[in-house]
Order: C-alpha cells, then structure tokens, then sequence
C-alpha cells in the first residue's frame, strides 16, 4: 500500500465517518446496535462481481444502522481469501475495501487456507495484517456467534 | 390481484389451518416453538426452481414444527427480491407464497434494493404492502436474530 | 458396511483422538467450548468436490478447538443428502465421513428428502442409523440453534 493510497483511505475515513452521523437517525432507531458477521468463502466471478455485491451489502448494512452502532467483521476463509487478493489489481474492489475499513469493518484471514494454499499475505493480498489473521475461519464464525455477533451469507 | 386471487386466498388459508391443527402433534413436541427467518438473496433459475425449492423447505418447516408454533419471516433482498416479481406471471409459484402467507409467513422486501434497482413494488412485484418493505434486508436479519430468529439460508 | 471398514474406522477414531489430544491447546484456548451446526443442503459437484470442500471445513473446525471440546453436528437435507449417496462409491468421501465420526461428528438426515425422493437410507446412503434421521432438516436447524449451536453454511 503506498503513501498515497494510505492518504486516500484516511480521507475516505473522514468523509464516510461524516455520512454517517448524518441521515441515519432513523434507521438506527429501528436497529438499534448490531453485531454481525460476514462469511464469504466463495469466488468472485468475473470482474470479482460477486465480491462488489457482498460489499455494497456490507455498505447497506451500515448505512441503515449507522456504523457507529455497529461491530461488523468480515470472515473470509477458502476461495473468499480471494477477496483481498484480487482487491490488489482491481482498483473498484479495493477503493471498497478501504472504504469499509474507514468505517470500522474489520476483515479477518483464515491461517489454515493461508497455509494450505500457500498465499503469503503480505505480498499476495491487500492490506492484511497480523492481528487480521485467525486460527481458522469456520472456528471464528461460531467464536463469532457465541460472542452475540448474527450470522450473514451473502 | 383480483378478486378471485383474494377469494381463493382465503380458502387456501382455511383449508391449510385446518392441516395444521391435525398432524403436527408428534412433531412439534419435539421440536416445541420456533422463530425462524429464511435469507433469499439469490435469482430463482429455470422456472424459478430455486425458489420453489426454497418455499417448499418452508413448508416442510411449518409442518414439522406446526404453523402455529411458528414465526416466520423470509427476507428478500438483491437478487431475491425476483421471488415475489415472478410470482406476477409463474402462478405455481405464486400459489405456493399464498399459502405459505396464509399460515403466517411473512415476506419481507429490502427498500434499498427497491430504490437501486428501480422496482415497483405495487406493479412489478405480487403481494407486497407498505408493512412488508423494510429499510435494509441485510440488517433486518441482523435485527430478527438479535430478537431470536435463527437463520436459515435455504 | 464390512467388517474391514468398521475395524478401519475404529482405527481412525483412535489415532485422530490422540492427535486431537496434542497440539490443539493453543487453539482450544481462544475458542473454548463450541457447539456448531454445518447446513448442507447442495450438489457436490465433480467428483464430490464440493463435499470433500465442505468436509474439510469441518476437519479444520475440530483442529481449531479441539474434537474434545466441540458438539458438531452436519444436517443434510434436499439434493445435500447426496454426500452420504456419494460415500458409497466414493472412497476419499467414505474416509472423510469415517473420521469426522470418529471424533464426534453426527450426520442427520432429513426424513422428509428420503420421503419425498423415494431414498433408502439403508441401502442408498453410507452409515445412516435410525437415530441420524430427522424429521426435517429445516425445522432441525433452527431446533439446534436455538439450543444454543452456531450455523455455518459452508
């Protein structure tokens, strides 16, 4: 990630961080505050169009409860590793990811496909970092529920 | 819907009611009372087999437990929202959601993918009332498991 | 199922024991006591791959926490069934079924799939038992949630 893509991210944050405390009032009267958990494992298609629809709900999600109301994590395990791997070369994909990220979405990276498939995250996937990564994916989805978090498959 | 479509409604309702009161009492003991809510995100394929296939899990769900021991809530969004637009002209299919409205189900119809999709929900789509649309579908479901449902994606 | 198969499979359940024993404390400690239900209700593809994808979900949960530490249950209901039609024949499937077993694992069946797609459990479908067979596989997810099991849908 360079410097300036860093810059951008925390714009992103700004802008979307001000989004969100306005317009939201209502729909955050009806939610309340959420927990939920994202699993993805599955491939993106072409031009990762399944991926884009798994993030533009992600981005409904918070935008109807405010994400200041929310705890939002992303599993990705098996082929859903993919995510941030293809986010390196397509701009749309990652300009989201940094989007959702700015707005306290976290994304978590199973070790066990890591290792079985051989993916070095650091050069083979966009912006992951140690505490990014879990033990196993399936593992953290039920850690995950029996911590409150709702389930979500996109 | 006509008035025929109404009539026939009702009687469908009647006739299902009384299937449920005989029948269930082994099954709902062991399955007691349940909340459940049903993610439909996807598209229905060939003569919306996928949907029917998902509706008729919903009504082998209400037999084993007993409509009457149930709530239960399907959420469309996306892709899912298609259900309830073929419904207009695949009368099977729009038979089957009578029915299962007829014991109590709910079909609930995401407003964000109403707006982004430019869908009319009195003309392109069968059945949907004001009190069927909710803000986001991803986060009713959120919603629904933090009052209790548990998730089943069909 | 042979004499010879059910020695092998004794024989696994006493080495994967013993490996669930060691080198699991780690994992164990950040995820406890679990209990999960694993939703398959689909095809398996090629040569099962889909399955044996699924299966090794399943076999990476149990490494993660510990076999000894997890209640984990598969429920198998419409075209899903076919996994344990496809262990018959399947020699890899038949062994992953065998293991996961051998550390806990129950595999339900939906009565209502064997009902309505006139299968025999005894003789179309690997190791199934009366006490495996569920009167709905549907109306079972939400009974297990709601004893407290997470879902993956994998």
């Amino acid at each position: 990630m360079t410097h300036l893509n860093r810059l951008l991210a925390m714009l992103a944050i700004a802008v979307l961080a001000m989004a969100a405390t306005f317009g939201t009032a209502e729909a955050s009267e009806r939610y309340g505050t959420q927990k939920a958990v994202y699993h993805i494992n599955g491939t993106g298609g072409e031009e990762s169009k399944v991926y884009l629809g798994a993030l533009r709900n992600i981005q409904n999600h918070l935008n109807a409860v405010g994400a200041e109301n929310m705890e939002l994590r992303v599993v990705l395990h098996g082929n859903g590793v993919n995510l941030l791997g293809e986010a390196l070369a397509n701009e749309t994909l990652q300009a989201r990811v940094v989007e959702l990220k700015g707005q306290g979405v976290v994304f978590n990276v199973c070790n066990n496909t890591l290792v079985g498939r051989d993916i070095n995250p650091e050069t083979d996937l966009f912006d992951v970092w140690e505490d990014d990564i879990v033990p196993s994916g399936v593992a953290e989805l039920s850690y995950l529920q029996q911590q409150g978090y709702t389930y979500v498959k996109p």
